[in-house]
Formats: structure tokens, sequence, C-alpha cells
């Protein structure tokens, strides 16, 4: 289901959307922690080691830690301000009646089960039958129904037609929708202001040089660029280079999503293996919102996650770090920052966009 | 080395003296965060599925997180505080022209040469030359001198005399010692003050029903316990069983510590191998202050750990996580819970003693 009339929709994706979407969604999502790191901090400026003539800019890290939402990753905030504009739009009788329905194996699974469970909606998963247990039973304990089908993207679509006419459910897309992305933005609204707290003690004005996201489908970055846009802080996304999933930087640099073929990338970063969406597009292809977007290795991935897990003792997923990831390892980023701050330096807003890992996945990653 | 009139030493362990060394410690330690978890209250309540008559106590958690701590482990309490005593009594001058010298490989060499380098004291950790290379770079980085040693505890005592005959460097025990004891006590008392900040927003009255940290050398125990002594809270303290490592829970069984032969457990809560100390086991043997040990098996331990990872998103050391499985799954500890506290419940803080750990090691322990 493509978003109909995306230039003007991108044109409504305002600070104020997103202000909008914040108090509607307080009651129910966590203000995730703010976390800082001095380790970090220090070898951001340090890292690279064999590289001579390496970049080594000043970055302060603020860690915005979506992995403390409720179920383990910023999707939480998409899924209720979807469900709670529905409920406003279409009435709590015909919301409550015919019920909602999304295919995801993911995070927007359990966060679309959790947000309808909360507001009395049924809700329909689809998810393919090879899903992991742990995915199946962690959503249907949300209280959500779980549909199965086979694991192509035409095989998931025709079950979630099969339910839509069977009960009439509402599809709520997993990032390519307006209100789903107005609510994946509060996550920049509320870093701003926990940065502003902790860094301007009396009356400072200190403002965050940069906030830096993952980037999959892009609802998370668009919402974010869309809540800083004609502010001073400048918005980079975050994409894993393997197998081609950094779709948005390639897209970008050859002036067009649709000249990028679509690729089935097996990145470790699985939550960013997803093409960017028609919407985000829209928001990340325009430089007044997005400055730019960079893509890491699968080596620089895991180094990022490595240093998170045991230096500052936070279990993020590997699609959570990517953003980290540029900070540390892309010399062309890196050289950017040295060139545009100088000695000054960056504080950069970086959002860990999820926890939901495993023991076991952790132990496969670095085996 | 063992502490002289351990009885008279352990009557001076008291809530004044932990008090004394709080604030002496507290411009060079982090206070820790207390967090508390609903998805672990929950389970707590409904754990061991597989017993029909097990008993269901209802807990609610508050967790010292001690691996946010300095160099990721409450170890720099201890240092800290034996330091700076130390140049209050020998005077700058002498300290700072002998240094200090302990043999460990683990978090106390890293706390020990964090306080030195801090407080400009010459240090010297004898490790065994088989110790890993993260283990050495990591107090290397502190700014101490590493001297290595042979493996067995005689050959690393007597490197240790080697460096005190060469240096005159003063001994800094890891845990049998009342200055290093007063420092691991000062987590009880931040842990009761964050606690009651918690819960009694207004003028309100709840106390700690109990406090629950591990046992190796039992100097985090004893120091918790002598803080809490004569208040309402109990504190326990907790044991992995594997191949003996619970001596201290034996001696108390059997009226004795000296009664509990010497053993070398290989237990994953590699941490918690040593045996009870002589001063502490005067403090963990006092019903008035120790209300009892509990162990755990490996796999309690690790059911633990993968909680507090994958649901908590928290990165800690399996050493750290005793409590918790004492909690969650020793069946003697629950019924007693039940017993005591009704339908009404406890509240109990859980001390997470540190989280130094490698992705490698998780991976292998899960794998």
């Amino acid at each position: 289901m493509t978003p109909q009339n995306p230039k003007a929709q991108a044109q409504n994706l305002t600070p104020t959307a997103i202000q909008s979407a914040h108090t509607l969604i307080k009651p129910h999502i966590h203000q995730t922690p703010l976390l800082t790191s001095k380790t970090l901090n220090k070898l951001a400026s340090t890292s690279q080691p064999d590289i001579a003539d390496a970049a080594k800019p000043t970055l302060r890290f603020f860690f915005k830690c979506e992995n403390y939402q409720r179920i383990g990753a910023f999707k939480a905030r998409g899924a209720f301000h979807a469900l709670l504009r529905l409920l406003e739009r279409r009435g709590e009788e015909v919301v409550r009646r015919c019920g909602v329905v999304t295919h995801s194996s993911g995070n927007h699974a359990q966060a679309l089960a959790l947000a309808a469970s909360t507001l009395n909606i049924p809700a329909y998963i689809v998810m393919p039958r090879i899903s992991t247990v742990s995915k199946i039973e962690g959503t249907r304990s949300q209280g959500a129904e779980i549909v199965f089908s086979g694991s192509t993207a035409p095989e998931r679509e025709a079950v979630v037609r099969e339910v839509q006419a069977r009960t009439g459910a509402i599809l709520v897309p997993p990032y390519d929708d307006f209100d789903v992305i107005c609510g994946q933005g509060t996550t920049g609204l509320e870093l701003e202001a926990q940065y502003e707290a902790l860094v301007n003690g009396e009356g400072g004005k200190r403002e965050l040089d940069a906030v830096i996201t993952p980037v999959g489908g892009g609802g998370l970055n668009a919402g974010v660029a869309s809540y800083f846009s004609g502010k001073r802080t400048r918005v980079f996304g975050a994409e894993p280079s393997f197998e081609g999933a950094d779709d948005c930087r390639r897209g970008l640099a050859s002036e067009g999503r649709e000249r990028v073929e679509s690729v089935k990338s097996l990145t470790i970063a699985d939550g960013l293996r997803t093409p960017v969406g028609v919407l985000n597009w829209e928001v990340l292809s325009d430089p007044r919102k997005v400055a730019g977007v960079y893509a890491v290795t699968e080596e620089q991935i895991k180094a990022a996650m490595r240093l998170v897990l045991e230096r500052m003792k936070v279990v993020v997923e590997s699609s959570a770090v990517v953003g980290l990831a540029v900070c540390l390892y892309n010399e062309e980023f890196r050289a950017m920052v040295e060139r545009e701050a100088g000695s000054a330096g960056w504080d950069v807003g970086v959002v860990f966009s999820g926890g939901n890992t495993t023991v076991e996945a952790i132990g496969k990653l670095f085996s």
C-alpha cells in the first residue's frame, strides 16, 4: 500500500505535527534515558589507528536509548500514535469492531500488538511460518492473534488481504505512513529536551549539532528529521552497506529512489534490510531535512556493538548501532565533521533504536 | 595475610563506619542507578512452572547496578576507601614513595589501579602470566605496573613479597580487610537512600524488607550487612553451589568456616570462586547481621543472566546475578519469603555486583 500524494504529506510532516503526536502518546510510552559515555567519546577521537591520515574529529555522544522503550524498540511510539489517530478519525466503535492488521515478524508486530491490546482493539499479525518461537510468543503474549503466511512479500500480503476480507481490519503499515512517522519523530523531540536539560544547567544555550539514526524503511529517520527541520541541528541517516542494504544512500547518490534496484540483503542489521518507503524518501531526499546518509560494513557494526555491550554495559540489537558505527568508523563522515566542526567538535545525539536480541544471537555474531 | 583480631574488627564494622567511608569516597565513585523491572517482578511470582506446589512469593525488585560503577564493578568503592585511609594513616609522603601492591586478575586489580593513579600512588599488580590480554591491558591502561607470576596462590604471594622487598609497597587485600569492607558497604547505604527516594514520594515510610548480594570473598556482603545492622532490613548472601563454591553456606550449616575444606570450584560465576575471608566470616556468621546464605546452580545463574540481558537489556557478569537467581529459583528462599511476607510480599534490593564480561564470554555461556 503506497502512500497517496507523498509530496503533500511530506510537507505536513512539521515540528508541530511531531509535538502534537508526543502529547497524544506520552501517557503510553516511556521517556527513555539519554546516556553518555566518556569512554566512547574518547574512542571517537582516537579510533582508526591503522590509517595514518585518518580524521580525528571531536565527538561528544548523547545516546537516546530506545532499547529501553516499551517492547524494546522505538516502534512503540509509531504504533500507539497510529492507533490513537485511527480512533480519532474512524471512531471507537468502528475501529474496535474491525480491528487492525499488519505483517511483520519484528518489532513493529510486538509494538502494534501492545498498542492494540492497551486500547482494546483486536489485532491480527501476519507472520511467516518460519518465524522463531520467541518472536511468535512475544507477539502473542501482547494479546494479538497470529496469522501465519509464507515468507515472500506477495504471500504475506495475500494473507493480509484475506484477514481484511474476513474481519474488515485496518492496515497499519510498519514505516511508510504519516501517523507512524510522526510517532517515531517524538524520539527526536525527547532527545533534544533531555540534551538541553543535561548540558544547559543555568540558562545556557547549547544546541545539539547533529543527530544520527538508523535507516531501514526510514520512518524513524524521517520523523526525527521532520522534528528538527528549520533548526540548527543536522540530521543524518546510517545504513549497513552489506549486499546493497544501503539503498537510501545509493538512491541519493544516483538521484533517485526508483533508480536503485530492489535488493535482498542479509545484513546482520536485520531490522534494516527493508528498502526506504515512498513517503520517507520524500523527507530523506530533502537536503533541508536530512544532511546525509552514510553506510558501514558488517565488521564496523559488530565493532560498535561490542563497544556498547562491553564498555557501556547496554544491550542493543545490531541494527541499533549503525549510527554509532558511522561516527566511529566512516572516514567520509569523520572527515566532514572535522572540516565543519573544527576543534570545537560536535555534540551528537545517537539513537539506539532497539534492544531485542538474544544471548544466542550475540554469541553467534561473535563466534 | 590474615586480619588480626577479627572479632574486635567486626564489632567496629558499624553503620557509622560505612557512612564515614561514603563521605570520603563520594567524590571518586559513581552513584550507580537503582533500576526496577515489572517483567522480572512478575516472573518472580510465576517462575518454577514445573513444580506443582512451588512457592510463589510476591517480590518487588530494586536492582543496584554496580555494573555501571567505575571500572564496571563495586570493587572501586573498596579500593578508593582503602587508599584514602592509607593516606590518612601513613601520610602522603610514605604512601606515594612506597606504593601499593595486590595480586588479582579480576576487578580488584583494575579498581586498585584506578584508585592509585587517581591519587598519585604507584601501584604494582601481580597477575598470573596466563591472564587474558584484555585483562592485562585493562589494568595497565589504568596506569598500574603489571608484575607477572605463576598461577598458584603460593607463586603469586611469593611475587608479591618480592615486589614488597624491592619497593616497600603496601599490600591492599581484595576483600578480607576492614577498610575495603567499609568501602563496599557504601553500596548498601546508597541502595537504601535511592530506594526511599523512589518509593516514598510524600513523607512515606516504606523500608526495604531485604537486600541480597553475591558472596565470594564476602567483602561486599559483610559491608552491606554492617550498614544495615540494627535496622529492619534483612541482609542475605548468595553463592554458586557448583563444585562446592558455596563454602560460606556450608560453613554456616556445619557451624564453622574452618570445617569447610578449601575448594577449587570452576563455577561460571568466576568472581565467586574465592572462599570467604576471616573477617568477613565474623560478619556473615552473625545472625544479627546476615539472615541467611543461599546457593544456586549453574543453570539457575544462566537463566537469571539471560533474563537480565534479554529483558532488562543490561549487561552483567555471571557473578552479578546469583542474588537474583536465589530470589527466582531457590525454593528454600522462596518458601521462606512466602512464609514471612504473606500476601504483602517483600521489597528486595538486589545488588548486581559487576558487568565486566565480553561478547565472546556471553556466547560461550549460551552456546
